[in-house]
């Protein structure tokens, strides 16, 4: 089994150095936490994430969750693991003090999440739906139903889920075809089968708490028409105590290709009582007011999931003696990372890594500066930033989830193949991530569309001019490295002109070809634009280490690793821009009938 | 589940474009065969291949193959599709007229291998390795060893193996510690333990022959003291009935990602009797002889996968309704093969499945032409051709398997993580051809030394010179495509250039670190000389339609395709050359304690 061990340096790094920790907690929201308090969070997070959290990854692989008469079994460990999670506090991080929660800023909660994501992917879905419904409600249900339902969801003595897919509408949401009828008092019955309801039955918890996108009678079709309501599976009295079961039910979980722990769940509602949610036909719009934050932990999870899967071939391929180094720098056969191709693999990785975690940390820094900074063009400045970079963080950091996690099992050779070696579990458990909670297909469609051509590529010109600022540091210590980002930059520029363009020309299908292209090309512009920030960071450090805060071969560390990450990840962005730049008309020109 | 159908006319269409069908079938050993006959061979093959054959690829994911108590048993629809198989005579294309086979060349074969592969991966492995067996046993073994043996090979009667690996030799075969020791009369006493050898136990054929290496009582260390023995499962008699169970068992089955259908076996081998193939101390040289073709082989299988992975894609894309177009041409939500990043993914695998099966089967060709081409230069260049072009067709259209099955997944959305879908199988079955056979690594290492550096770029110029030649005769119809390629030829030559010279600097460790950017660097390249190839004759086709082989609507297929490989395949060497070019230090200098 893989030993998880948190890169807490990594992420306390990485908080100080792109997310201005400090600014951070200037925040009025930041209730006053300081940087010793965020360190020992930090602390014990790792602490619980490297113990029975991540223990029972495997079993959860391998046990999976079963259906039996409606009832859903999870692997027997992880009841423990949850009870331990929601005791330890770690469940309600971000929910108000009102209802329990801790009200901590999302930068220290996403720090805490790549470590649940790492230790334990399909666990950590459970608290992670909880948190979605329950922000979705705290944001737009009235008080006597927060009062009702969110403290025991700020506990994690109850779940939540989100009830949105059906079979005909998945990425279009505008089909969901689900009813709710008024029962005549303040309660509705809703009717409809909902798909891909991740926990959507289980025992974890003693009540779920489901939030579902339904239509009135009378709605409106399309978009307009839809609302959500809250249903929970056994009804809620008003003392507060549970009353009858409500009539839904899992009628079926799917049998995937990973993340077998969490069950993926077909729910039957067959008139259930639930309550609407703020005013009928805002459904949608209440869905999306969660989304950006839902995207990023997705994004973390991608990236979380290769983390993890990076140590345990690291681990390996220290162990691992095969073959003599073709150097020549020994008669015998050495461990395996001492082999050029192995290493080229294993720091492909870690520079990636490294990219990514300042990527993430960053964009939830601006999230809570969207949210609670006193100057509002401060606020809107990070909302805009927020905003153009979500779906590069979702997208991107999925798409290398694959990548990453392939590289890792590809160091085991044909022992990554076997099961019990656990690399290909990550290879298969990480491959969801680039599908839900919007396919990266649709994160490229959002970044083209509403994030680049809607504001004339304004959001792309200040994460660009970013980029410019932070060069013009590295210019001065390695002048080779900076000529290498500005190509980089200089790509992104006409990249972003042509996605403009396109629209503007009322040709969106153009950009729209290139558009994951596109957005991978940004994801490593900015990825080395992190890594550049770094390299400034630890070369500043190394000139002062009685007072740096991490050690010398720590510093030393980054500076090698964001080399690799010029010499071997920023490249990438010449084929990306080249597909950006082709023209499409080779795609969209085909007739699709005769492929 | 899906339905498989071979891409006939695209195997036709490259055999006569790239794989020089007449002068192959011109060759001494084709045995007269006409291409009326090898149209009617591939019209056969694809039949059975999309019958019974690849309708139990998914059953024998579900049920996978079990051990129990020494007896492994595989899906019960595998025993009569194998039946069927060898009873149509496939089993034996390749094998000497002499012992029952057909004798037909290697391109044809190969051609053959696409659709049995695409079929079905893990039962195809069976053939696959009695073929390995039977080759090896023919080129070294003595006449009464064949006479014994490969009657009942040849016919699939008996099947084969190749007992290699042991648990501290994978890669470095000079570990190899199994024993044999001469039993006084010609047979010699095997014992050891193998690991990961395929279908090293079943009950799909009458008895196994094992091909098994291991040393002499004094034999030299390392590779020179290696033997090849052949260790039958029962006995074999001089008049040729069973005899006795031999002293060998399968002790375990991997539990793996994917092929579950093919039982890996874990082989204890107990004083088994066997006898000593050829001399001793050359197994391991008999094994590299069989080398060439098995790696080809293992290329078609990541090729297959993905082809069929692409099939299943298409045929979703084109039923699945889901959004409106963003170019406006409907209001109505329309299948999703319309949506821009979907076709660029449908379009971007099937550029490269086409680039690829033109690459290996010219390289097939060259196979044959090697090995029986009347003037001695001819087969020796031909050689040197072979020799350069396998690791790139082992690894590249493996590294390709893995991407493009995932692309393939990706499009059907949340539903392509659902299990019974059967896009997941594909992901998770092909990910293996990157490793066996030697991982897609060690492919490199023997690109960049043996084949490339130590005859100093010769063959990579000769590879070059072909795709010089062939863009000139673009060059006349698209000159703004020959421009393109003109670009990669003159990148290619830049890598090949710093590879020789790395190592003739005494500095292999360079090349090395960039040793499969190299290896995909080529491939791209190879792959846009043979799109070139395709792109020249379809033009030269439909100017004289009466006379073409194919219909209009195939060669226009074949110029749009092209024009993708172009656009958005052929842009990657920029990325690759720059990461090969990067100067490896970054990789080299870190100190990998501290990582």
């Amino acid at each position: 089994m893989s030993q998880y061990n948190p890169p807490l340096d990594d992420l306390r790094f990485a908080l100080r150095t792109h997310a201005n920790i400090d600014e951070v907690l200037a925040l009025p929201t930041a209730n006053g936490v300081d940087l010793d308090t965020v360190d020992a969070i930090l602390d014990e997070a790792s602490k619980f994430a490297s113990a029975n959290w991540s223990e029972c990854n495997r079993t959860g692989d391998i046990n999976g969750a079963r259906l039996d008469n409606g009832t859903v079994h999870s692997d027997p460990s992880f009841a423990q693991a949850y009870k331990d999670f929601c005791e330890a506090g770690w469940n309600s991080l971000l929910q108000p003090e009102e209802f329990g929660g801790q009200a901590l800023p999302s930068t220290i909660s996403a720090a805490c999440d790549e470590m649940w994501y790492g230790g334990n992917l399909s666990l950590s879905l459970l608290p992670m739906l909880t948190g979605g419904a329950s922000a979705a409600i705290n944001a737009h249900a009235s008080d006597a139903i927060k009062q009702k339902f969110l403290p025991n969801m700020t506990s994690g003595v109850w779940s939540g889920t989100m009830n949105l897919t059906e079979p005909q509408a998945g990425t279009d949401l505008s089909k969901v075809a689900s009813k709710a009828v008024p029962n005549g008092d303040d309660t509705y019955a809703v009717s409809g089968q909902k798909i891909f309801i991740t926990w959507g039955e289980h025992e974890l918890a003693e009540n779920i708490i489901h939030l579902v996108l339904a239509r009135l009678p009378d709605a409106a079709p399309g978009v307009k028409g839809i609302s959500l309501f809250v249903v929970p599976k056994y009804w809620v009295n008003d003392d507060g105590s549970l009353g009858e079961r409500n009539k839904l039910q899992c009628v079926a979980i799917e049998h995937k290709m990973g993340i077998h722990g969490s069950p993926t769940c077909v729910m039957q509602f067959e008139g259930a009582r639930g309550y609407l949610v703020g005013e009928a036909g805002k459904g949608l719009n209440y869905m999306f007011t969660m989304m950006n934050h839902a995207r990023l932990c997705v994004g973390i999870e991608g990236h979380a999931v290769a983390e993890r899967a990076f140590q345990h071939a690291l681990a390996y391929t220290k162990e691992r003696v095969q073959s003599k180094p073709i150097d020549g720098s020994s008669a015998d056969a050495v461990t395996i990372i001492h082999h050029p191709d192995i290493r080229r693999m294993l720091l492909t990785q870690k520079a990636t890594l490294e990219a990514q975690r300042a990527m993430f940390l960053m964009t939830a820094s601006m999230l809570d500066k969207a949210h609670s900074h006193p100057n509002p063009e401060e606020a809107q400045k990070a909302q805009a930033l927020v905003d153009f970079m979500i779906p590069i963080v979702k997208a991107s950091c999925t798409e290398n989830g694959t990548t990453l996690t392939n590289m890792a099992l590809q160091c085991f050779g044909g022992m990554g193949f076997v099961e019990e070696t656990g690399a290909a579990q990550f290879v298969r458990d990480v491959r969801i991530t680039a599908i839900y909670e919007g396919t990266n297909g649709v994160q490229a469609l959002d970044l083209i569309g509403r994030k680049t051509a809607s504001n004339g590529g304004q959001s792309a010109g200040m994460v660009l001019q970013m980029a410019k600022d932070t060069n013009e540091q590295l210019r001065k210590i390695v002048p080779e490295m900076a000529k290498k980002l500005d190509r980089a930059i200089d790509l992104a520029q006409q990249t972003v002109q042509y996605v403009v363009q396109s629209f503007n020309d009322k040709k969106p299908e153009l950009a729209a070809t290139g558009s994951l292209p596109y957005l991978m090309q940004m994801a490593v512009t900015i990825g080395a634009v992190m890594s550049a920030k770094s390299y400034v960071a630890a070369t500043e450090a190394l000139k002062d280490l009685d007072n740096a805060v991490f050690s010398e071969s720590f510093y030393r560390n980054k500076l090698a690793t964001v080399q690799v990450y010029f010499d071997y990840v920023l490249p990438q962005v010449e084929s990306y821009a080249i597909q950006v730049l082709s023209g499409a008309q080779s795609i969209l020109n085909i007739d699709v009938e005769r492929i």
